[in-house]
C-alpha cells in the first residue's frame, strides 16, 4: 500500500447550487490510501496515519491535490494543427481540420500521434477525456491501444462523416461502414480495461439521416455506450442543419429523433440554443461541453453556463478544450477563459465552480462519478498535484492576499485557499502541475530538480 | 562592439495597410552590430560580417529575434492584486484596487514592486512601457528609480484622482497638489536618461473639471510631455462621465475640452465610442491602447481594432496589457485575447499584425518610432530573442506545418515564419522568451541550462 499526504480539495456538492463552503472539502492536512489502482480510505492525516502506519507515504508539502481533471471534449488528431489561423468552423475544417485528419489513415502515425496527445494531457493534470478521432478504424484502435498502456479512463470512438460535401471525399465513411466499423470497435474496446466507447456522429451537418439512425440503433444495441458529438457550435451550421432537417424542431431534436439523446449523451458546445432545448436537455439528463476557448478561438460565441446550470433546468456540464479549436490543453486556461466568457454575460465563475466544473461535474457529465470525480474510497488513484505558486508571479500574488484578519485562522485558511485556487485558474498552465497519478501510478513526473 | 547573430524579425510598414510580405522586413541570417546603447549597424551577415569582423558575436540559431515588445497601457502598483475575483471596472477599483495602491504611500514598498514588475517584464521580453502609478508623489519616485538603474525607456507619471467619492479619502489628491507635485516630478524626471513623463489623469470620472484643466495647464507648459488615460472602458462609467459632464458631447471630448488630446496622448481601451470619436482620435494623431486580457477578464467588452484600423479613420493603436486587470503580463497572450476579441466580430488578426502592434505599432502610438520598435540604427538596442518552438507542443506544431511545396525556398521559409509566429502569439508565454537586451545590455538571461 502506498499513500499521499498533502492538502487535499475536492466536492462534496455542486457548488452552483449550494453555499461553496458546503460544497467544497478540504483537508489541509490529509492523507489518500491507493490500494493497486483505486483509493483505499482517505481522510485528516491525524486520524488515518496510525491505521495505515506501514503505507509509504509520499508527502507534497505546500502542494494543492485535486482529483485528475477532466476534458469532456477534445480531438486527439488535431494534436499537430492547434492554432490554425484565421477562420471560423466551417471554413476552418476544410482548410485545415480534415486534410490534417486524412494522415490518421496511418495507424503507426495515428499511435505516435495518440501517444503524444496522452502525454501532453498528463503534463496538464488530465486523466481522463472524452476523444474525437476520425472515420478510420485504426485511428480509434491506435488511439485505445494507447490508453491501455497507461490503464487510462478514455472515452472515444469512431467520428463519423458521411455526408457528400461535408468533408473531401477520401474523409467520408458511409452509414453502413460507420455502423460496421462500430460494432467491431465496441466488441474490441467498450469496456475493456479502463476504456469506455462512445458512438460518435461528428455533427448533423456531417452525418445523413442514415447515419444518424444507424447511431440510435448502436445505441439501443449498446445503452451502455456513450454519445458524443458537437451541437450549435456556430450560427451558420444551425443554419445549415435547419436546412438539412426540416422535420426537426431545432439542432437539438435532429439528435433526438435518432434516439441518442439521454445520459451518457455530451452536446460539445451548444451555444446556439434557446431556453427549450436547455429545458429538454435537463429532463434527458444529456451533457453539455462548454468549451471557451475555443469558442472564442473561432469566434463561435458566448456559451450561456448560467441558462446551463440554472436551478430551473440544471443540465450536467462538463469543460471540454476542444483541442485544435481550442488552444490549450490545460483546463486552467480553458476555466481562464470560460471566466472571460461568463464575465462577458455579466456572470461570475469563481474558481471553486471552475475546478468543479473541470473535476467532478466533468464525472457526472459523463455519468462517471462511480468511479472518478473525487477522492470517496473505491474510485480510481486518479490524481494531480497542484503547485499554486509555480511562477513568481503568482507566488507575489499569494503573499499579497488582502484576507480579512478578524476570521478564525481556519476561515483565513479557506479564504486564502479561495484566492490561490483562483490564481491558478486564471494564471495557472502545465507548470502548475507537479505530478499526474493515474489508476495509483505516477505517470508525470517533474523531471528531478537536480542532475 | 558586440553585435547579436540569427534571424530578426521587424516591420518596415504597417501590415493593417500593405502587403504583409511588404510590410515585414525577416532576415533569416542578419547580424545587429551594438555601439554602447544603440543599433550601430544592422543587415545580413554576408553582407556586415567583414566590416565588423572584430565585433564580439552573439548567435542564436533556431531563435526569432525582434524588437523589444512595448506595453502601451499597464499598472505597476497592481503587480501584487493580479486576477482579483469577480468584479466589473468599478467595483474592482473599489474593493480591490485602491486599497491595494494605497501601500504606495510607502516609497520603499513601492520601489520593491517596481523593481519586481520591471522584472516581470523583461521575462516576458517586454522593454518600454507606458505606466499608471498612483497619487503619491514617491510612488513615481520609486519607479523611475527602478527604471534608471536599468537604463530602460518607461512613460510614466503621477496618476492623479481628485474627485470626492471616486477613491478613498485617502487615496485621492486636489487639483492643485496634482498640479505642484507634476511640475516638480517633470522637473525632476522627464528625459532624464531614459525616462519619459507622462501627466496621467486616472479617467475622467475620477478627475474633477479643474484637475482635468491642470493637465491641460501642464501639457502647455510643458509640450513634449506624453498624456496617458483611460477612456469608454466601461458602460457604467460612460453613463456616469455622461452625466458629470453634460457640456461634453462625449467621453472624448472631456479630454479634448480639457485641451489634452492629440499626438502623444493615449486613450487605454476606447472599447464604448462611435465613428465620430474614431475620426477625431485619427485627425488629432491620438493613440489607443488595446487591452484585450483586460477587456475580457473585466467583461468591459469588445475593442473594435477594424475601426481603429480602418482606411478611413485610421488611429495609432498599441496593445496594453492593462495589469492587474488584465490577466498576464505576456504581450503573447495580450495578442491571443486580441485575436479572440477580433474573431468574435467576424476580424481575423493575423501574426505579423499583432507583432506589429506590440513593437513598431506601439512605437508609434507613443511617438516613439524614433528611437524604439525596429531595428533602424541609430535607434537603442532594445532587444527579444524569441525560442518559438519552446513547449513540446510547439515543436510539435512546427514539424507538422502544412506548407505549400510548390513555393520558392525562400517563400516556403516565409510561410513556416508565418506559422510559428502565429503559433508563439497563440500559444507562446514568457517560457518563450530567451533573452532581452535593454540599451545593448542583457538584462533577462535565462538560467544556464547545465548546473
Amino acid at each position: 500500500m502506498k499513500a499521499i499526504r498533502g492538502a487535499f480539495l475536492d466536492f462534496l456538492d455542486d457548488p452552483f447550487y449550494r453555499d461553496e463552503r458546503e460544497a467544497v472539502r478540504y483537508l489541509p492536512d490529509g492523507l489518500l490510501v491507493i490500494d493497486g489502482e483505486r483509493i483505499a480510505d482517505f481522510g485528516p492525516y491525524g486520524a488515518l496515519a496510525e491505521r495505515h502506519a506501514k503505507a509509504h507515504i509520499t508527502a507534497y508539502p505546500g502542494r494543492l491535490i485535486l482529483p485528475g481533471f477532466i476534458d469532456t471534449h477534445v480531438h486527439y488528431p488535431q494534436t499537430e494543427m492547434i492554432a490554425a489561423f484565421g477562420e471560423h468552423l466551417l471554413e476552418w475544417l476544410a482548410k485545415y481540420t480534415f486534410p490534417t485528419e486524412l494522415k490518421f489513415r496511418d495507424k503507426a502515425y495515428a499511435r505516435s500521434v495518440a501517444d503524444l496527445f496522452l502525454d501532453l494531457l498528463l503534463q496538464n493534470g488530465t486523466t481522463t477525456a472524452q476523444v474525437f478521432t476520425t472515420t478510420f478504424a485504426q485511428s480509434v484502435d491506435a488511439f485505445f491501444e494507447a490508453c491501455g498502456a497507461r490503464n487510462i479512463c478514455m472515452v472515444a470512438g469512431l467520428t463519423g462523416i458521411d455526408r457528400p460535401g461535408a468533408a473531401p471525399p477520401d474523409y467520408l465513411d458511409t452509414a453502413d461502414s460507420f455502423y460496421a466499423d462500430s460494432k467491431d470497435l465496441i466488441a474490441r474496446w467498450h469496456m475493456k480495461g479502463r476504456n469506455k466507447y462512445a458512438i460518435t456522429p461528428r455533427f448533423a451537418l456531417g452525418s445523413t439521416r442514415e447515419q444518424l439512425d444507424r447511431c440510435g440503433q448502436l445505441k439501443r444495441e449498446h445503452p451502455d455506450a456513450w454519445v458524443n458529438t458537437h451541437m450549435s457550435e456556430n450560427q451558420k451550421e444551425v443554419a445549415e442543419v435547419a436546412e438539412l432537417f426540416p422535420e426537426a424542431k431545432d439542432y437539438l431534436n435532429v439528435y433526438e429523433r435518432a434516439g441518442i439523446v439521454g445520459p451518457k449523451f455530451t452536446a460539445g458546445h451548444a451555444i446556439h440554443i434557446n431556453d427549450d432545448a436547455f429545458r429538454r436537455l435537463s429532463s434527458s439528463k444529456s451533457a453539455i461541453s462548454f468549451c471557451p476557448t475555443s469558442n472564442l478561438y473561432l469566434g463561435s460565441g458566448l456559451f450561456m453556463i448560467h441558462k446551463a446550470k440554472s436551478v430551473e433546468t440544471p443540465v450536467r456540464v462538463g469543460v471540454g478544450t476542444d483541442m485544435g479549436a481550442g488552444d490549450s490543453f490545460s483546463l486552467f486556461t480553458v476555466l481562464n477563459n470560460g471566466y472571460k466568457v461568463a464575465k462577458l454575460q455579466g456572470q461570475k465563475l469563481s474558481a471553486f465552480k471552475g475546478l468543479y466544473l473541470a473535476t467532478m461535474g466533468g464525472a457526472k457529465a459523463l455519468m462517471l462519478d462511480n468511479e472518478i470525480g473525487s477522492f470517496d474510497p473505491g474510485k480510481y488513484a486518479d490524481i494531480v498535484v497542484l503547485n499554486p505558486h509555480s511562477t513568481l508571479h503568482l507566488s507575489f500574488r499569494a503573499e499579497n492576499a488582502i484576507i480579512d484578519s478578524t476570521l478564525s485562522t481556519a476561515n483565513q485558511s479557506f479564504e486564502q485557499l479561495r484566492h490561490d485556487a483562483f490564481g491558478m485558474m486564471m494564471l495557472g498552465d502545465e507548470r502548475s502541475v507537479d505530478a499526474t497519478y493515474v489508476s495509483g501510478e505516477l505517470l508525470h513526473p517533474k523531471a528531478p530538480a537536480s542532475c
